[in-house]
C-alpha cells in the first residue's frame, strides 16, 4: 500500500508519501517523497489554487499512491481561516478525485496518536517520531512536509487495524 | 460584457449568467441562463467537488463569459461550516482559472446594495429586484440561481462604476 499525505495550508501545503512494504518476517514503512507546495502571497487565489492543484495532481501521477490522507481540520482561529483553508483542502480532495483516490480524513488529535502515541504531542515530537517511523536520519523538512508523512503513517496504522492486523 | 455569478453553498451551488448589452440609446442586462448545482449529501465530499467543478466548467465553456463574479463569506455561523463552504468555493474559484476566467469577490453587504440600493435588504426584495433588472415575469428558481445573477449583476454594477460609467 503506498498512501499520499496532504497537510494543507494557505501557505505551505505539505505532502508526503510513504509505502508499506510487507515481507513475511517484517512489515516497515517506506518514505518515497515528501515536499510543501509553497504559495505565491501575491498572487491572487485562484491562480494560487491553480498552482495547487496541477502541482497535487502532477505528483500524484508520478508516485502512484493507492489513496490520500489528509488532516481533518475543525480547529481554525476563525470563521475567515478557516474558509480559507477550506480552499486549499477543497481543491486537494479534487486532485485525489481527479486521479481516482480515494480521500480519508483524520482528526489532529488521530495523527498524533498514531505517531506519537499521544494525541496532545508536540510538533516536534510529531517530527522525531515521523523520522524515527521511517528510519531517516532527521526529521524530513520543512514541516509541513514532515507533517503530510505524519498523516500518511496514521493512515497506514489506521487502515492496518481495520484489516485486524493490530500494528502498531 | 458577460458575467458568470456563482452562489456558493454545501449543498446548492447556485449559478446565473448575465449580459450587458449596450446600444447608442440605452445600456440593458439581459439574463442569458442560471440555475443551480445540487450536491448528493450521500457522496463524498471529494466526489461532490468534483460534480460542482464539472459541472461549473463545463457551464463556463457554454456560455462563454468573460468574468467570474463570487460571493465574498465571512459571515459562517462557524469554522466548521466556513471550513465546508470553503472546500466549494475553492474548486469554483478553480473552476474560473481553469476557464481563464478571472474572478471577482463582493461582500453580501454590496451585493444587496447594487441590486436593492439596500445592504440590509431581505432576501425577497434581492429576488425580486433581480427579477426587475433583468426584466423577468418573476424572480428565477431557486434562490440560489437568483442570488448567483444578483452577484453578476453586482458586478456589472461595479465595474461600470470603475469605467466612469457611473449607472445605477
Amino acid at each position: 500500500m503506498r498512501v499520499f499525505g496532504i497537510d494543507c495550508g494557505t501557505e505551505y501545503t505539505g505532502w508526503g508519501v510513504v509505502q508499506v512494504e510487507e515481507t513475511a518476517r517484517e512489515r516497515r514503512l517506506v518514505p518515497i517523497a515528501a515536499g510543501a507546495i509553497k504559495l505565491d502571497k501575491k498572487q491572487k487565489t485562484p491562480l494560487r489554487l491553480q498552482q495547487v492543484f496541477a502541482e497535487l495532481t502532477g505528483l500524484m501521477t508520478v508516485y502512484e499512491p493507492d489513496c490520500v490522507a489528509i488532516e481533518d481540520v475543525f480547529f481554525a482561529a476563525n470563521a475567515k481561516s478557516a474558509l480559507k483553508l477550506g480552499h486549499v483542502r477543497g481543491v486537494a480532495m479534487l486532485a485525489a478525485a481527479t486521479c481516482n483516490l480515494e480521500v480519508s480524513e483524520y482528526a489532529p488529535l488521530s495523527i498524533k496518536s498514531a505517531v506519537v502515541g499521544y494525541g496532545l504531542a508536540a510538533k516536534e515530537q510529531v517530527q522525531f517520531m515521523v523520522a524515527r517511523l521511517l528510519d531517516l536520519d532527521k526529521a524530513p523538512e520543512p514541516a509541513d512536509a514532515a507533517d503530510a508523512l505524519a498523516i500518511a503513517i496514521c493512515h497506514v496504522h489506521t487502515a492496518q487495524t481495520h484489516f485486524g492486523m493490530g500494528v502498531r
